[in-house]
């Protein structure tokens, strides 16, 4: 059965591109520069619902997407977090936060900050990241 | 030089064990089973910061404590997460969360959610998980 990306995140953010396991997207709430990775398996909730081997793949990814956050961004900090609560389909936050952002220091998640990309910043925000991905051999 | 816990971590929670990279310890907040696992190297923020063999060490002590967190809890849905805004130390939480629990579905940080567990309930908790992280290999 091909993968399907659950509708809620679909609507949330834009194909960046595709890991050995993971579809990895950029969050479209341009407040924060916000990456998500979903390994491409159906009916996954939990991280430790992946075999070992998937598990260490996805940290792979976790690693190579938030080496680019820091080398684009520079954050205050990085966020990396399942949580899960709301959607259920398993990913993975990874999120460039700043002393000066909306929501420092409290999560992203549940607060209300949020902003808009234009079309033309979220297409060079995606080609970027991308770019940068490759570069690090994802 | 021998490894400092961030003094804050240390007043909010109790040690649970060693693993071969991360001190372990239970969060005193009793509205969430909740856990934390701290890397014992001085002046890490980042998971990144880690060398890649102990970023992949630490997903292991993750899985386990995860596991073990499934196990005795069975609950809605873990909540697994480095965010580091407040406290700079590394730390990964490994939360269990209940759809019935006062957060849900928001998260637990930034939260008034608290609760107390009694000296005995405390004592019996770190037992409960320490011999399941043993059971476990950790």
């Amino acid at each position: 059965m091909s993968f399907k990306l659950d509708p809620q995140i679909e609507a949330d953010s834009i194909f960046v591109c595709d890991g050995p396991l993971s579809q990895i997207r950029l969050h479209k709430n341009a407040a924060f520069p916000w990456l998500m990775l979903m390994p491409r398996q159906n009916d996954l909730r939990e991280i430790i619902d992946l075999a070992v081997a998937d598990q260490e793949t996805l940290l792979r990814e976790v690693r190579l997407v938030a080496e680019t956050v820091k080398d684009i961004y520079n954050p205050t900090k990085l966020n990396i977090a399942n949580l899960g609560n709301v959607v259920a389909q398993l990913h993975v936050h990874i999120i460039a936060r700043f002393s000066s952002d909306p929501c420092w220091p409290g999560p992203v998640w549940g607060g209300n900050a949020s902003a808009e990309y234009t079309a033309e910043e979220l297409e060079e925000t995606v080609q970027k990241i991308k770019q940068s991905l490759e570069q690090k051999g994802l």
